[in-house]
């Protein structure tokens, strides 16, 4: 997060739209500057545009009342669940209200036997699983953050289950969805397939507040695993990693999670824990689900494969704990990397590749990353050829942010000229509005269209996916 | 089909925009009788509504070119594969030219590494599968129909196998489609996912021809299972087959295909074939993919489950020509429900329902089926809840027909009331505009506003998914 505001000079009074707001909500309503400044908390190196009002909805009607008057007086609606987002999507920069649905944070319904939930939109996803846990089921998408599920609906997140659980856009079934025209519509249903019509379902997942207000959510569930193992390997270089990955995703090992760390990113870790004394080359974590024997199955095929690529010793276990100290790794990577500079901020990317090209990707932005003088170590969610560099920001020295903003356009074109994306999992918002021309060209403007079609006054988190 | 035309009586005159055509393409155009004929046989029950002419298109270019000039003259544009999609989607209700994508029936890329392919729109999927055969690939989705594969992602199908594989929403990685307004956008890509911006790729999925034309589809592809074991498993009633099938799937079995035939269905087949000799009474067919040692326990898991609520043995096995014989059942279901009478028309049902709704949703009907009088065995994909009632209209009885749709009505009714949809894979198309109306309610609007916006003379596919 960037302590720096930068309000944009020409913004709207909206002080009529708030004093109906105060009017119709009390103190559900805060025009608190601090209250206002962590709704524009970015969690980024994107500095923050601060709203002119904050709105704790606390229920669908809520949610509907507010955009009517607020639609009425043109004012800007931002939408915010925990603020986790990466791409500066709770920013307001041109004013407006933001509209916080963490109290909307009921499981108004676990299907067991259809395997599915509905849920408010702010509801957590670690609060989802608590909820779960007696039910034999859980909630497979974990983008790292304990983030909203409104929110990971709305930027199509995923993270490291992904390969073998799918994103958002699978999870989701249904949507209640309150539209720029204070309309609610319901999308998609329990069915767990349908041909009726439009997919509105899809085309609201990832829409990143621009379209409609999530006020309830259905979502698929998984059973969970029998039994899991987890597992570490290290190779050579990066190609022998992802050629061991291509392998395993070909011979259709069912892996549950596929991570590579690479070797800068592994000196970050064992700088940051000295327990960890990791072999500093290239590293795959794993992790397997199903029967104790189909696990031991897997784990030893996988061992075969990286064998057979150079790869070291596949150190495996079925223990919890020991399980758990594998994954800390992974999820120390974040803070691992900010710490190789004091007081650094993360700039994040986050292309996607053809799993065939990743090796080549990956090499090339090493080399981009050290002709540029950057310190950016890359972790990556390999199965899916998804993979994020942790450039640093150093406090000091603002002038790095040009390097690192030609850094990241360059990395964006380099997916894009693979036949990838230049955002696999964290969205455009603000931060790739100009990649995402170059990704999908006139596409663009069927969006815009749509855009437009739905939301004329553009009310609805402007100057987020176009800019 | 049915062989009586039934032409709108206000049909514009597109003499000029037909000529136009036939300029630019010569003997690629026919106004022959028959073939504009062949090109409204729709499969079903719907009465034929016959195009002005056909277009044989050859190319991406020979697409623009035909729509850049049909446009123009605001002549409407009805897309071709095979024909065998079941909602009337290939009927021309205004006229207009019908065009034919079977000559675009290239595999453009197959990406062995990535686990992809690129087709032409007129490629079928018995096509693909032939040229995968060496590369330990395939392409699961299996309607039944040796659809083509611009059709199956124009309809969002499935079939058997989408309880493991997805549907067509997930088999589709990205499209070039050709705009109403004659432009070629590229949604989507080879990266396994993306959030960048709308997700246009499945807006265009399932949209039946009335956004976009589509001339390039990426496709994702699965390993060809080391090992398949199919079985079949006779059940006391429904309810006891759609208990033991919620077991299944609530028990992580990766069942690839899950069958449910009605007693009706059962006798059909056994009439239709007499070395079947099936117990009377409703059955599961199933199969399994994996390894040896995974398909056997999967097997023997089922066995399990099936045999705690009643089911009889399960009699499974890895033999192909066993397993051929097995799904032979299957295959003939819908000619041996249509044996039961002679000259019969099928009126096939659609609906999809949450799977713990299931047992009641088809013994609901079953009763429904009784108390009209009706000849409609039943067939689902049940592990997603899918079943199709295959209702028969007698060729001399004209008057079952209002019955057929009074019965429909009910039917789509009740799925809907159950949180389920009206289509599970069939599409809307001419014949369940108004259940659309009833299960996604103001969302028709927000279709309607986007096709309104896409397509703002109405000339892609008229009449189909709106009515």
């Amino acid at each position: 997060m960037s302590l720096a505001h930068q309000d944009t000079a020409e913004r709207a009074d909206f002080s009529t739209a708030i004093e109906k707001l105060h009017n119709a909500f009390g103190d559900k309503l805060s025009t608190g500057q601090a209250l206002r400044a962590q709704h524009a908390a970015t969690a980024t190196y994107h500095p923050m545009q601060l709203p002119d009002a904050v709105l704790f909805a606390e229920s669908r009607a809520d949610v509907q009342q507010a955009v009517q008057i607020l639609a009425a007086e043109k004012c800007p609606i931002i939408p915010f669940g925990v603020g986790s987002s990466l791409e500066g999507h709770v920013n307001a920069p041109q004013g407006g209200v933001s509209i916080d649905v963490s109290r909307m944070d009921q499981i108004l319904a676990v299907h067991q036997e259809d395997m599915d939930v509905v849920v408010q939109p702010g509801v957590t996803r670690e609060q989802l699983n608590q909820h779960l846990r007696d039910t034999g089921l859980f909630f497979p998408i974990d983008p790292g953050a304990n983030a909203s599920i409104g929110g990971m609906t709305a930027t199509r997140a995923s993270g490291t289950n992904a390969v073998r659980y799918g994103t958002m856009r699978d999870a989701v079934l249904g949507l209640e969805v309150v539209l720029p025209n204070g309309e609610i519509i319901h999308t998609g249903g329990r069915a767990r397939k349908s041909s009726a019509g439009y997919d509105l379902t899809r085309l609201m997942i990832g829409s990143e507040g621009t379209l409609g207000l999530f006020t309830e959510i259905t979502l698929r569930l998984h059973g969970i695993p029998e039994h899991v193992a987890g597992g570490h390997c290290s190779f050579p270089d990066v190609g022998a990693a992802c050629e061991a990955v291509i392998m395993t995703i070909q011979c259709g090992l069912p892996v549950a999670r596929i991570e590579l760390l690479d070797t800068m990113q592994v000196k970050a870790c064992n700088a940051y824990n000295s327990d960890y004394q990791l072999p500093e080359s290239p590293l795959l974590l794993l992790e397997f689900h199903g029967s104790a024997a189909s696990v031991a199955e897997q784990s030893e095929m996988f061992n075969e494969l990286a064998a057979s690529v150079g790869g070291g010793a596949f150190q495996w276990s079925a223990d919890p704990e020991e399980r758990n100290r594998l994954w800390k790794v992974r999820h120390d990577a974040y803070w691992a990397a900010k710490n190789l500079i004091n007081d650094a901020e993360v700039f994040a990317t986050d292309v996607c590749v053809p799993v065939s090209r990743l090796a080549e990707c990956v090499t090339e932005t090493q080399k981009d990353i050290e002709a540029s003088g950057l310190i950016a170590p890359i972790v990556g969610h390999v199965g899916d050829g998804n993979f994020h560099c942790l450039a640093l920001l150093p406090p000091d020295q603002p002038e790095v942010m040009g390097k690192l903003d030609a850094f990241a356009a360059r990395l964006s074109q380099r997916a894009i000229d693979m036949g990838g994306t230049c955002t696999g999992e964290h969205g455009v918002g603000q931060g790739k509005c100009q990649y995402l021309r170059q990704e999908a060209g006139a596409g663009v403007d069927v969006m815009q269209a749509i855009k437009q079609q739905i939301d004329p006054d553009n009310l609805f988190n402007p100057g987020k996916i176009f800019s």
